[in-house]
């Protein structure tokens, strides 16, 4: 039993949020030790599992009186690490709070607070005629609030942005226990500083938020979906850049190499075409007219740069199949082997060739089988390496090209990450993409936010050393 | 002369820059200590034009070993005060540095230096087919550092956002000196902290930027312009909300009350039709098939919603009169009084009527003439002041009128400015709209990042103590 760990903190949370809402047994401990992310785990000594948000400012008034971690939790989804507990911790659920307080037609926003579900979001909105872009892969499970934390990305970030492009306010539990808010529904607000762009992508290390208002837009009244296929990735990706110098922008413009096409197959029978390379799912919406219009410049795009076959969805059934494709490539390939570790180096568009061949080269030369698919529009892929944790040498090669990926995509102009954010995994890794004064200016503006430090500890830019068990060494130096 | 003033200073800077780079005869130091705001005024104690962003580290460094505050400028379009001197302070003109470093197609970026005029790059992509969205009213003479440091506005924010949609990347010089950089050309990156958006908007007082990567997207293909006239502000307004209601976007949707057409009649000629109490300018673009629906129902939203005369251009010549219309809007009112006094408080869109009322209200409760005009469609509204500055009984009227307008906006959800920033002028009022916890936490960051107050010191959050003619007093108390 936990019980024998700090009797005056548990005593206080207690207090706080009623004893029913504090979770002590190991088995809840444990469950509360994961996140999405693979090979870690360190259990909290505490799970709190608050039902209103008054409940934050006590909260963490006592982290700092009494000296405890607070780690900021929404569904857990998350695949860096940020929301893994470091020692002496207390994890803080924000799932309950989970209401669409307003959707405002006329000024086309949403007013929600952390625990919703992102997919609840989408269905709200959309009934109305509106639509709210962000739509990261586990948008069924994933909660706003880690949406904002994480600035996640996904399927649509080429013509629609990224969280951060929709936030527009946030009401933001200070580490002192204050409460801030910063934003309104004025498309335009130059007052003080943009304290709300600060928040959004801290990983729950700068504040917690409370509320969240979201801009939304018109529901694009069309679109079409279309699937190609190439001979290999680089022809996809030169495809891809063929696009975009057409000026056609799509919503979704994904790939799939074989490896992920032969799992996707394997797991979910779509009727894949495996005899060719490379796979580009490709989804333009909008003004029927632009849609039809754009739908044949992609089609005539693809096949001047060697598309093998080319298809258009016939119907809503046909598209929601050939976009199921993507949606379950990260589940088939986890089938694969026992340990599925997802990568997210982003390069610039026109660099997803070189990236490509970064990935092969690291395949190759540490004999590893990576299944790639992701975000070919906007950079941003998803090598997946499919491995066995159990093999200690086989993980020894991982580390070793994760090195390579993350330097391969800093030389092509990229970063360490495009959508999973930094949390623990990758902070080794951020002195290669940052200077020494920039990451010494992110330093200071946790310091002096959260000067003793009880908020996710050990996160983004600070020295891991309360962490217990990294992935990886600090392969960066 | 100003040489008697700290010939420490002035030596260290004609070391770092040349001699013949370092302004101090009194008519330099007078014409430098004017930005464009109404009613304000305090000259330097020298003006360093400097070639070269490497100059900018030893220049700060020396502010902070010898204690001289540095105020950096662009062109000087400002209209908050944001670039007026303080005390004992050195301009730094940034203006030659006015390279547009790279236009980069594939990846849809422009890499520029602070001092680019901002229609320069606006022609500059053009003329590749690419498109620059922020268009703040300034833009012929503004330059995108201004833009970047304001989170400039303009005509299209409606549809396209503000300059802080489409900054990528940011080389900084912080106040200590150091160069940092965040961004890059992903769509996607969540590595570390946002700095990027913490710079944007933050009016020249935590670094100064030296290179800037921004964000192009296509050119849209086709526009279409329209006026429409009502009777009544208000009927324009109601008209503005159910074009949005419909789900269009106009990428402009802008407005003039009375005064203003008749100021612009007077001014231009234009052929505006003077017997309607407001003007609504509405300019849809993107493929050429929305363009034309989305055209045809703005036209019948406007019918349905009291409109009372409405006409298309027929041609780019008609669109460009149209547009001009608002164009000239404040360099029309600007030659009725003496003194022009635009505000720029903003409201979410379905305030606007709200908002209208309250700016009529204060026009009949201080005898003011004030004409409206702005971009409605992002309830950024510029009531413009026609006063005359030696009357202070009338300036006394205008303070008290500024009060009631920030105090009414902040009252309808909305902000103390849109697009003009806080610099100056909008201190005392700030508190207005930010609690205190929010405003320490904006304070701790500029002490954090400039612990000996030498860049830009006494605008934004800081107390203007140092600031020797302030046009409003403290009416926010």
């Amino acid at each position: 039993m936990s019980e024998s760990w700090r009797p005056d903190v548990l005593r206080e949370l207690r207090r706080i949020v009623g004893a029913e809402r504090v979770l002590t047994s190991p088995e809840d401990l444990y469950v509360f030790g994961y996140d999405g992310t693979p090979l870690l785990h360190h259990a909290p000594r505490a799970v709190v599992d608050i039902t209103s948000a008054e409940q934050l400012p006590p909260l963490l008034q006592a982290a700092n009186q009494l000296g405890f971690a607070v780690i900021p939790r929404g569904s857990g989804s998350g695949l860096s690490g940020g929301s893994v507990p470091v020692d002496d911790a207390v994890v803080v659920v924000l799932s309950r709070l989970n209401r669409i307080l307003e959707i405002d037609e006329p000024n086309l926003t949403a007013l929600v607070e952390p625990g919703v579900i992102t997919q609840t979001l989408h269905e709200a909105v959309e009934a109305r005629g509106l639509f709210y872009p962000p739509d990261p892969g586990s948008g069924k499970i994933c909660s706003l609030g880690g949406n904002v934390a994480e600035n996640s990305g996904g399927l649509r970030g080429l013509k629609y942005g990224v969280t951060k492009d929709y936030v527009l306010g946030l009401e933001v539990v200070l580490p002192s226990g204050e409460v801030t808010w910063s934003g309104n529904k004025c498309v335009k607000d130059a007052a003080g500083y943009d304290l709300k762009h600060l928040f959004v992508g801290s990983e729950g290390t700068l504040g917690i938020f409370t509320k969240i208002l979201l801009k939304l837009i018109p529901r694009p009244p069309a679109k079409q979906t279309m699937v190609a296929y190439f001979d290999t990735m680089r022809h996809a990706a030169e495809a891809v850049s063929a696009i975009i110098a057409a000026r056609v922008i799509p919503a979704t413009l994904e790939f799939l190499d074989q490896t992920t096409m032969q799992c996707v197959e394997a797991y979910a029978q779509l009727g894949l075409n495996l005899s060719y390379g490379a796979l580009l799912l490709i989804e333009v919406d909008g003004h029927a007219a632009v849609v039809a219009d754009e739908a044949a410049r992609v089609m005539e795009v693809c096949r001047a740069h060697q598309a093998r076959e080319i298809s258009q969805a016939a119907d809503a059934a046909e598209a929601a199949r050939m976009a199921a494709a993507r949606r379950v490539a990260f589940t088939a390939l986890a089938r694969l082997r026992p340990t599925t570790i997802l990568e997210d180096a982003t390069v610039p568009r026109s660099a997803v060739p070189a990236m490509i061949d970064v990935i092969e080269e690291c395949s190759r030369k540490y004999q590893l089988q990576i299944g790639t698919f992701g975000h070919a529009g906007d950079g941003n892929l998803h090598p997946t390496f499919l491995v066995d944790e159990r093999d200690a040498s086989e993980l020894e090669r991982v580390e070793q090209a994760f090195g390579d990926i993350f330097r391969g995509a800093l030389a092509l102009g990229g970063t360490i990450t495009g959508e999973h954010g930094t949390g623990t995994v990758k902070m080794p890794f951020l002195k290669l993409q940052y200077n020494e004064p920039t990451i010494q200016t992110m330093r200071q503006l946790k310091e002096v936010l959260d000067p003793n430090r009880i908020l996710n500890p050990g996160k983004v830019i600070e020295p891991g050393t309360r962490l217990q068990e990294p992935l990886l060494r600090d392969v960066a130096d």
